[in-house]
Formats: structure tokens, sequence, C-alpha cells
């Protein structure tokens, strides 16, 4: 069944992006690589952010400062791309509207990328900058991690071992469209097919190979989030497009989590697509996003 | 002939990418430009300058303030890419080190790529972009065009047309690598084979039939400032590596400059890539050339 046209512009990108991976069904990983950078084009650059690259915790990244940020307030942000795509590069922008509506300032840290280092790298690299950051001085409370698709699975799966570790939690949660079901099974990925530009069942498949390729049990908690218990967990901000074909992992967690006790706040895109708050400065619905994390996060 | 292996962050990133191109010798041109927006990786953010996304004149790009700018002094951006690839995406951090070193701000234009708009669109891209500034009271003599690989070419066919026109001329023009040949003759094109790790003459050529679908001749002096001559030509910088391909090209437009009595400034990267002050904040020698052209800028 052909798609209905994009209506914005993080769809065109998608559709775009989807010619060419149709077209190129063997395509390399390095030309993914490169695709996924595209991510960056859907953000308009936000105004009066100034950006350094640099390590944290010897991990590498964009530290993203906002002309008035609050040095005590950090940002650990995620970014999205299956595990084995994307980059400080492709979510700047995103990272310095989130920040700027927070007053915070983040680092978007460049995490080993699977396959070429499976789970748990990524979270191993996440929790290296966090603790950098409690060892400069920098409150755990002071901590959000952010992350957006795989990368809101990182941020979920890093707070989960902390706690399993008895170390101290960030303050807060803030995932956008998080993928978390490992298993591949959510019902979604069919019934929003039609209207999602970018997810597949088998690209979701190709990802979890490269993340699980060390061997890993895609029902392990810390892998798949929608098997962890939420006793505990910091306050959590979700959001998610009700035409995503990831639409249900944020409904599964957002449920476990509240059954749970946490303090969750749900926020539905009505017919967006995956991430789209990463439209931040070209779509008023995304502007609006940032917006309610903003008055969630200073809440 | 083995290529020797690359010893700086752009000759690596040039080997990537050639690796995809020689595995996939029907690329899209979609994936062309991807590739090319890869260009980004070689330049380390550059701190303290600000970004936003904007259009002057009726073009879009990214208009670049380094926190101390002077507001009177603007630089005018054409990006390299053959004429059909590259953004301002590409290049915007590459514009951030020049202009925070120069004291400017820069608009990185998105000029229409070829062959969806063939020569002249981009130079009337780029004119018009000149023409705003002046109208909003910019000083001719204060507007710096630059350009790197076809940007190059572009920022010395914005003058000449300016010239021949009886317009107000910019009063510097600062090219890096600049591509001027289109007719695709540059002995260096060969000589320097082994050493350049990104251009090719099929490359070349693909783009020059980019440029000229319109009909252009190559030996216009408006396609191919080689032709032109430089009787009244603003202050001139040019730097390119003695190893790349297009080194040639360096050499005659500096001869002719020369020639024509242009106060010129040739300055040589030796054993460096294409366009490697893209390696700023990354490499030495990059970071001595962003220090060069700004020590010519502000004399």
């Amino acid at each position: 069944m052909p798609h209905p046209r994009p209506s914005d512009p993080l769809g065109e990108i998608y559709a775009e992006w989807s010619v060419e991976f149709e077209a190129n069904p063997q395509m390399s990983l390095q030309l993914m690589r490169w695709v996924f950078e595209d991510w960056q084009r859907a953000t308009a650059e936000p105004e009066g952010v100034t950006y350094a690259t640099t390590t944290i915790g010897g991990v590498p990244g964009i530290l993203v400062t906002p002309l008035d940020a609050d040095p005590s307030q950090v940002m650990v942000v995620m970014h999205g791309g299956g595990f084995a795509l994307g980059s400080s590069a492709s979510h700047r922008k995103l990272a310095g509207h989130l920040t700027k509506a927070c007053g915070t300032h983040a680092f978007v840290l460049d995490f080993r990328l699977a396959p070429e280092f499976p789970f748990p790298a990524q979270i191993e690299d996440g929790l290296a900058v966090y603790q950098a950051l409690l060892d400069k001085g920098i409150k755990a409370d002071d901590v959000c991690f952010v992350g957006d698709s795989a990368g809101g699975n990182l941020a979920v799966a890093m707070t989960l071992t902390l706690r399993r570790d008895g170390r101290p939690l960030p303050g807060r949660v803030l995932t956008m469209s998080p993928w978390l079901n490992m298993e591949n099974s959510g019902a979604t990925i069919e019934t929003n097919n039609d209207t999602d530009f970018l997810i597949t069942r088998e690209g979701l498949a190709g990802n979890i190979g490269r993340y699980l390729s060390g061997g890993a049990d895609p029902t392990d908690p810390y892998v798949n989030p929608l098997y962890a218990t939420y006793e505990g967990f910091p306050r959590l901000y979700v959001c998610a497009a009700d035409t995503e074909s990831l639409f249900e992992d944020s409904e599964r967690l957002v449920a476990l989590a509240e059954n749970a006790g946490v303090d969750v706040t749900f926020s539905i895109g009505k017919g967006m697509q995956h991430v789209f708050p990463f439209q931040a400065g070209r779509l008023a619905r995304a502007d609006e996003e940032i917006a309610s994390m903003a008055a969630w996060y200073r809440s």
C-alpha cells in the first residue's frame, strides 16, 4: 500500500531516505551512517547557543551551552539511530533547542556504536559521562538523562543500571519516541506502517542484530526496558507520535512506570513522525513539544 | 597504484568516501549529497559562535555570528561541493572558525544546486545575498567573498560579474583550493593523483556536466575564471595544497592576478588535502591557515 504524502519536514526527510534504502537494499553500514546524519536537516539552528567539541569522562561529544545556561544543570543526551547510527552532529541542534528552553547545558555524547561495540558499551559510555559530571561536583538530582529512539532505551537502561548498582539516580529522565522492544514484536509496527515514513520491522531487525551481536538476550531488562520494574525510577517524560511504528513502546513504558508509582508525563504528538521534536524551529508542533518539555523540566 | 595512507583527519574522511564511491559507481546524486555532508566531520566546533537559520536576499542559509563579531563586516561564503553537493551545514563550522579569527560574521548560503539549477543560478544567488547586504547598509568594502573548491570559482565569478556590470566590488576575495578549470585539463589532476584522496578526473567530469547542463561554454570566463582578466580585482587570498589534484588551478589564478597587478596572497599547504582548512580545531596546519587568513583579512 502506498504511503500517504508526508505533511511535515521530517516526513519528507524520512521519505527521501526510504527511497534510497529501497533502491539500495544492500547499502553499507557506512552509507547508512551518512544518511542518518541528515537528521540534522530537520532542525533549525537554535539562536544564542554555543558549542564545544570535547570529551567528558573520556567520551567524545559536543557540549551545548545556551548563552544563559545554568552551569549546574546538565542533560546527558543519548542520540537515536538504532545504537549503530546517529551522532553528536545529528542531534546538536535538537539538544540546543531543548537546553535553551530548559535553561540547562547538555553533553551529546558519541558513545561507541554497534555492531563494532555491542551492548552494553553504549550504556557504559553514558554512565562514564554521568560519573565524570558527579565527580566535577554536579548533583545527581541536577542531571537529566535524555534520549530519543534507541537513545531513549539507553537513557532508561542507564537509570536502571544505576538503581541495580545502588548508585545515585539522575533527577529526571526524558525520552522521545523511545525504542524499547528488542523482540521486535510491537503491534504498532504494523498498524502504523502507513503513517510512519521511517521505521520498518526489517530495519529494526538489522539494528537489533547489531546491538545484540555480543550475545545479549532481547528480554534482558537492561536491553529491553519493557521487562524492567520501575519502583524508585526518577521523574519521567515520554513523548511519541500516535501515528508512529514505535508508539506501543511508549505506551507500555508509561503504563509500567505509572503502575510503579513513578511521576510520569506522557505527551502524544498526533499525526507526527518518529522523534518529531527534531523539527524544532521548523514546525509549530515541535516547538510546542520543546516548550512542554521545558515546563516539565522546570516544574 | 595504491594511495599512501592518509596522515590527517581530512585524508581519512576522503579515503572513507572513496571506498563507497568505488563500491557504488552508480551512486545516486542524493546519496552523494549525504556523503558530502560528512565534510562537517573534519571540523571541530568553534567555541563562542552562535548561528541562525535565516534568509538574506531571499536565499536560505546559516548566519554565523561569533560572540564578539563586528556587525559591519560580513563574509559571503560560497560552499564547495562541485556546484551540486555541500551545504550551509557542511561548512558552518569552517565559517565559524574563519569569522571568529577575522572578527566578522558570515552568511553561508544554500545557493541552488546543479544540475537542477545549472550555471549561473549559483552566481545569481550569491549576488542576491551581496545586494541585500548592501541594501541593508553594509559597505561593499566591508564584504569579503569566501569560497572553497567550486565555491572558490563562484566567489571569483561573482566578483568578475560585478566588475562586468559596473557594480561595486567587495573589498576582499578569499578562496581555498578553488576549482576553476572547467575543461578538466589540469596537469596536477594526474601528477598529484596519489596524494589527493578525494579528487578524480571522472568525479570532476560529473560535476562539470551538472554545472554546464544549461549549455554554458567551459571557456566562458564566468564559468572558468582561468579565461578571465583580473584588472581591478580586489585583494585576493588563495590557499591550496601542493599535493592536491587542483593545485594547478590555484597556481594559474595567482599568476593571472599577479600579472594584472592584483594584491594577491598565496599560501601553500605542503602535503595537505583539498580544502585543508576544514580541519580547523583538529589539525595544527589548518589552525595556522585560519590564523594566516585572519592576518591577511585584518591587514
